[in-house]
């Protein structure tokens, strides 16, 4: 199996970073505009990536195995790009002086691919944008993403 | 062993792209400043990292083990922090259309630790600074680096 893993530090309590990870107005803030759905153990959350014009490039659908406060959030991919499906998202919460620590981890891919690769830098953009949500009332969720490769 | 993998497309042809990882000149333009040494064959690149002020915050030296034009970079770290000795950096690329593809490796980690977290995170935002770097002309390299968390 193989994993994504990124860590980034977050200066904020960690009951706000936990608000943005386990509130789908959280995630609507960072990851996408188009997220609904219900946070709550054993609830479904879908989102949905567009283009600045509107068009849609991808969906994904995820069921909440895990919500621990301030701690940990797990979510199931249940539908959505054929790589994805069955993989684990995760996030580690810790205190670390005036830091939130996340540990991020998309986890079990069954192989590292081409896409895994783009994945893992996406994921990576994210982060920053939740760091920047949280620590500025800002992030850059899409369709507002930083582009990195010619697929996204 | 345990892998960091990113995807990166830049609009540029791809020996601008190239002579970006090829040449010490390069390497200092989007990774940290305080690059030197000889990038061929069998030569040793040292690199130091130094906060705003000018304090050394870490150092690492490469064998350059492959140069191919136009499609591939890999050194092998022979000093620096623990966990990164003996492990491979490559860069692989491909053109698509307008874009280069930059596949990039962090290879052969004995494992999976917090700061393998941290340093996938640093790596997507150096191949950030890379395709800035190559896009327009500037990137940013250390000590100009994106912080992410309490160690960098």
């Amino acid at each position: 199996m193989v994993d994504i893993i990124h860590r980034v530090g977050i200066k904020a309590p960690i009951s706000k970073v936990y608000a943005a990870l386990a509130t789908v107005e959280g995630i609507a803030g960072w990851w996408t505009t188009e997220t609904k759905g219900v946070s709550k153990p054993g609830g479904n959350i879908e989102t949905r990536f567009l283009s600045l014009s509107g068009k849609e490039i991808g969906s994904m659908a995820f069921e909440v195995l895990e919500l621990d406060p301030d701690k940990k959030v797990r979510w199931r991919v249940t539908s959505g790009p054929e790589e994805w499906i069955g993989t684990d998202v995760v996030f580690n919460l810790t205190q670390d002086g005036e830091y939130t620590i996340v540990l991020f981890g998309h986890k079990n891919w069954r192989e590292a691919v081409e896409f895994t690769s783009h994945c893992s830098m996406k994921w990576a953009i994210f982060m920053l944008s939740l760091k920047e949500l949280v620590e500025t009332g800002k992030g850059r969720p899409s369709p507002h993403d930083i582009k990195i490769d010619n697929w996204n």
